[in-house]
Order: C-alpha cells, then sequence, then structure tokens
C-alpha cells in the first residue's frame, strides 16, 4: 500500500517555480505578492493562514495579511478588496471562510478574478464548472488533481466517488475530474447508505471532503481503490484528523492520502503556484 | 407505463402565467418582451427559434427575432448585445447557439445576467454551480426538472445517471438534480461501458443528453426506472428521434418521455416562465 504524502508534491511544486522565479521577479521588479484577508478569528483559518503565509516565504515570494475585526462593516471589507483588486504590487488574493453572512457574496462579483487564486468569484466558478483551464480552482480541489497526478493515479475511463458537496470542494473537484474524463458521483448528506455503499465498494477513486472523523472507515472498498482525504477534523485532546480511518483502511486498499501529513501541505504549494502563475501572467511571459 | 408528455406541463405553465401576466403588463405598461438573437442560419437553431416564437406569443407575451449573417464581425454582435442588454423594453435575451468562434466568450461576460434566460452568462453559471436559486439556469436542464416534478417523481434520495456532460444541458442538469438532494452520476463519451451499464441498470432516474439516436436500447434498467429524454436527433428521411429507442424500453422501465412530444414544449415553456419571471422582477412586483 502506497501512502499518499503531500510533502514530496509540495516540493515538486516548490521546484518547478523555482525553475522561473527569477525571471518573474526581474519582469516584476519584485517578488510576486500575496495578500491574504480575513474577517474576525475563527481558530481553523488562522492556522490556515499561518500555514499559507510560510509556505508563500519558504517558496521565496512574499504574503502579507490583512484582518479586519468580525464586527466589521460590509462596506470595509469591500473598500479593502477594492483595494488589493486594484495594487499593482499584489499577484493574488486569498480571502479566508468562513466569513459574515452577505460578504462572500459581495467577494464573488468584486474581488479580481485574476488574482482570485482559491477560486471564489463568480466567473472562476464558472470558468472551472465549463471546464476552462484559465480559471483558478479552489485550492483544495485543484491539490486533489495534484496528488493524485503526482501518485501516478491514471483518472480517464475511471469511477469517482466523491463524498462532500461543497462549493469549495466536493462540487469544483467533480468538475476537475470529469475534466480529466474521469466518471463522477457526487454523494452527500442526502444520499441513501445504501446507494453510498454500493458505490463506494466499486470505486477507483474515492475523495472525501465530508468533515466527520471516521465517516470512511468499514465500508467496502477494493483493493485497487485510491483514498484521498480531504476532511480536517479537530480531535478533542488537540490533533488533526481526516474523513477516513486510516488504520482502518490503510492494509485495503491501494492508495491512501494521511492526515495530517497528506492534502493540506499539497493544498498551500497549490496556493504559491496559483499565486506565482498570477505573478507571471501580469508580466507577460 | 407513464408516458412523460410536455404539453401538460407547458398547459400548466401557460396557466401559471396567466394567472400573474395582466398585473406584470400593468406595471411594466406593455407586454412581456423576449429578443433572440441569432448569427447564421443553421437549421436546428432555426426550428428552435420558430417554436419559442410560436410559444411567447401564444403565453400572451411579445417576441422579436434579431438575426445577424454568419460572417458577422465580433463587433457587430456585442454592440447588439449591449444594445439589447442596455435596452429597457426588452425583458428577456436568448442567444441562439451554435456560435461563431469566440462569439459566446464574449456574450458570458457582456451579456446582462437579469435578462440571459438560458444561463449562459459565467454569473448565471456559477449560480447554478453553486445552487443560488435566483440564477436562470439552461431552458433544457430546467425543463427536465420541471417536467419529473410535474409527473410526480420524487428526487431526493434518488439515484440519478446523466449520460452527456455538454456545458448546455449535462452539467447543469447535474447541478439541480444535486440541489433536489439526488446523488447524480454523470457519464460521458469516456465513461466505460462496463460503468455506464452498471449505472444504469441501478439508476432511479435516467436523463439523456447525448444527441446520439438509439444511445440507450437494450442496455438492463430498472423496472422502476424514469427516463427523461433530452436527445433531439433528426431521422434521414425527416423528423426527429431522441437518445432512447422509444420502442425497446417503453414496456421496460415505469415512466419515460418521447421524442418529439417530451421535453421540447417544456423547454419552451420554461424560456416563457423565465421571461415572465425577468419582467416581474423588473417591476417590482
Amino acid at each position: 500500500m502506497v501512502e499518499m504524502r503531500g510533502k514530496a508534491v509540495s516540493d515538486g511544486i516548490k521546484a518547478r517555480i523555482g525553475e522561473r522565479l527569477e525571471e518573474v521577479k526581474a519582469a516584476l521588479g519584485r517578488k510576486p505578492k500575496l495578500t491574504i484577508i480575513r474577517v474576525g478569528d475563527n481558530e481553523a483559518d488562522g492556522a490556515y493562514a499561518r500555514s499559507a503565509l510560510k509556505k508563500v516565504t519558504d517558496f521565496g515570494m512574499e504574503a502579507e495579511l490583512c484582518s479586519l475585526p468580525g464586527d466589521s462593516r460590509i462596506s470595509e471589507f469591500e473598500k479593502l478588496l477594492k483595494a488589493k483588486s486594484d495594487d499593482k504590487n499584489v499577484d493574488g488574493i486569498l480571502v479566508l471562510r468562513p466569513l459574515p453572512e452577505g460578504f462572500e457574496e459581495r467577494a464573488k462579483l468584486l474581488l479580481d478574478p485574476e488574482k482570485d487564486l482559491d477560486g471564489m468569484t463568480y466567473i472562476n466558478q464558472a470558468r472551472v464548472f465549463c471546464g476552462e483551464s484559465e480559471g483558478f480552482a479552489p485550492c483544495t480541489a485543484a491539490a486533489v488533481i495534484r496528488l493524485l497526478e503526482h501518485y501516478g493515479v491514471e483518472l480517464e475511463g475511471k469511477h469517482a466517488v466523491i463524498a462532500g458537496r461543497s462549493n469549495v470542494v466536493g462540487k469544483p473537484l467533480s468538475m476537475l475530474l470529469l475534466e480529466k474524463n474521469a466518471t463522477v458521483i457526487l454523494c452527500h448528506s442526502k444520499t441513501p447508505e445504501e446507494i453510498l455503499d454500493r458505490e463506494l465498494s466499486e470505486a477507483d477513486i474515492i475523495c472525501l471532503a465530508v468533515g466527520k472523523a471516521g465517516f470512511l472507515s468499514s465500508q467496502r472498498v477494493k483493493e485497487s481503490a485510491v483514498i484521498v482525504d480531504a476532511g480536517i477534523n479537530s480531535l478533542e485532546g488537540g490533533g488533526l484528523t481526516g474523513d477516513a480511518d486510516y488504520e482502518a483502511l490503510k492494509g485495503r486498499c491501494a492508495m491512501i492520502s494521511p492526515v495530517p501529513g497528506g492534502l493540506g501541505a499539497v493544498t498551500t504549494a497549490v496556493l504559491c503556484e496559483s499565486l506565482f502563475e498570477a505573478a507571471r501572467r501580469r508580466t507577460g511571459l
């Protein structure tokens, strides 16, 4: 059984960025720069912000964090979005979720799509939906594809089961897998257990994005199944775990990504790659 | 076995529009008005344009056809799109496909989303993708849902198989069925026959949007299966047929929609309903 660790994928992305970074920096006259926008201080997005800031710096680029208080008015948020969208020294913007009610709807319209590295805007959502490759897909969804490709998993003609239908992971991932010619079934909280179990037992590829520890455990899966775990769940007493019961599954499938140690590092690396790509496009290189 | 005919659905939609039409006409000071934009003279979209014009008039509203020659410059097309988007006497716009290379990309950005009755713009595509109900979905995809609902087919918890992954039917339909809590698998030309046959044999609902006469014929389907045929294929010697071999299937499933006589009438009725809805929103009623 292969444990699909994220570090190797992240290192590969770092190396590919490194090959052209000096050239892009010279054309820009500065390092590519990311702005992370955060409203309030939810702990989950705080941890993600820290690891993203660290990774961008580690990859030789620049990042700043702009925090607004949780009780900010929507006009302040809009002003910040517009300022950073217009700022010629900012190449990419990551707006952290969750956001207060009504804020995301504004960001979908106001954020410059060419800087929208996490595929939050309507235009990037539609581009992913239509299979137009110039759009930025949400980083987690894109990271699933990168992880699978890194480990040589053929996608065309495969039966892929996604559990979880969020706009940030499950739905865009279904479109990205479809674009790779997989045949995709999107399961969710209203999928009867009988259908879920049958599909899981027939799946070549299983992607978990439910947000529930132990969601996949004793169900039957094929020995050849490849399992990517996009779940991030806090354990009582500290630490993180995925949606899969790793110990229960590791001997019963062909490949599985651990949590932590799996998709997380790929997600921040994909963010860096999109930042580099957005900066490169600005230079016309 | 129930034959799901479209006329009854269309009549129901006409009656519901009729209940509020006078009120909306009074508020507008005129009838709701549709503009159909057509480039070139492909026969398939010509037939659709004629039936749409007829239906809008029949439903008590107004429609005009603006035709551009097939060799029009993109700037002429853009000018027309902008003029009709800005025209206060036009409530809805239908841009017929196919379009010359590069034209659809412009319409996706330039067409007023509030008049984009066939869900062509990026914003409406993204709204459908995100499950935001204020967007306009492509009429054919929306018509499948209306047909199923009219015939009392429960969608929640059902296993739905869609064949065909176009941006106009298959993909948006997968999102609309998902929004109704069905579990959806989207099959396509790269789906291995073995997977397709297995999924078809387990499907509660089968939606065909392949564009290939006889695509569904001898495969095993459940006796309780409901089949909606969105295929429109020309027969040699004239006439139309769907993707299903109706004669081969009619005794082996619970419900099936014929072609012609099925989804087509629902699609144009949904177009009328969206026109009425766009006009109603303008009045603020």
